[in-house]
């Protein structure tokens, strides 16, 4: 069983932490301050190896890191969770760079094409491990594969072999057989552009329940 | 039976224009030139129904236009096609606007994130009836879906709803059962951004017949 960092209270951060518990790992749960509401609700829900405290308390406490962050605000948090509590970890990045400013339209990227998050990320913190997984679905279905019938897709990338070997042992335990490689951290720009097809669908459907799937 | 001009003589127009013909359609292929050695031989292969010409000769000639050239050069072919040739047509977009500039890296999209190819050329012919369409696929699949087992999707944007109609009426003949509409053309952005996910798995599987799927 692991130590896991989960940073941020939303509902993804929930989701993963806890799930993550239910697998009987210890996780904690960080935010920008030590008392964040979510996070004591969320440590009440979740039982003894569950906690909670700073970004910083967080990435300490974890031999793995979950970017559970919105993705315009996530150098931030993790500038806030410290560069040496995230070191040699394999920093596992879920967020999407969405920005939501313009009021009334649908969300733009804040960065792609040329970049993504997950390579700000990776050079931000280039002692960390970035893998990016499971952003190109609602939060639901990234825990629970099997809400959705029938077989569909998780995709994963990232600069260091072992640690998106790692990072596939977790979603392996969450329900997904067959995570999809897609090659070293820049596949992110991918992953991170179906983003505006996944809000069209999610509009149309009016159901966050339904993935990707690789047809072949 | 219609009369459709196809844009460009690469192997999307010639894939596009054979299975057209062999619904018993008329088809016109365009090209800058009205010599174009590729058009020439794909109206030898494909009999009395397919004739060719230059851009402007084939889209008079269509009550139906494909446009199948290379998306950075789309906006130029369209305006050799003639604003008055295209006006009042049905124009479905297959071109995605990938840039090769920089050798040795993977193509960038030459537009995106705010606006899309899509979107450009309904701007610059607004008296046209724009649907992007088949954009997300390798050609092969685009005319024969049962290439790939079992469900696949096809997406289909644009802001006339009877545009829609009839080409989903086209691709229901080509074999696809159930296109999704995904509403107005500002729903490009999304299908133009698959792209580079769809390169990187192109590159991984090295067998472009794969299709996204979305599965509920």
């Amino acid at each position: 069983m692991l130590k896991i960092g989960i940073l941020g209270t939303g509902d993804v951060g929930n989701r993963i932490g806890s799930k993550l518990i239910s697998l009987n790992h210890e996780v904690k749960m960080g935010s920008r301050t030590a008392d964040n509401s979510r996070a004591v609700e969320w440590v009440k829900a979740n039982g003894a190896k569950a906690s909670q405290g700073t970004f910083s308390d967080a990435a300490r406490f974890g031999d793995l890191i979950f970017n559970c962050t919105s993705g315009i605000a996530s150098i931030d948090a993790l500038n806030m969770a410290g560069t040496n509590n995230l070191s040699g970890k394999v920093l596992v990045d879920i967020a999407n760079p969405l920005d939501f400013s313009k009021k009334g339209f649908s969300p733009t990227l804040s960065v792609c094409n040329t970049d993504s998050l997950a390579e700000q990320i990776q050079r931000t913190f280039p002692q960390s491990k970035v893998v990016k997984a499971l952003n190109t679905m609602g939060n639901p279905v990234m825990v629970d594969p099997e809400l959705i019938p029938g077989d569909h897709d998780v995709f994963i990338c990232g600069n260091d072999v072992q640690a998106k070997t790692d990072v596939v042992e977790i979603l392996k335990s969450f329900g997904w057989k067959n995570p999809i490689d897609l090659g070293d951290i820049s596949a992110a720009r991918g992953l991170e552009m179906v983003l505006p097809l996944w809000l069209r669908l999610y509009g149309i459907f009016q159901d966050r329940n339904f993935n990707f799937k690789i047809a072949r």
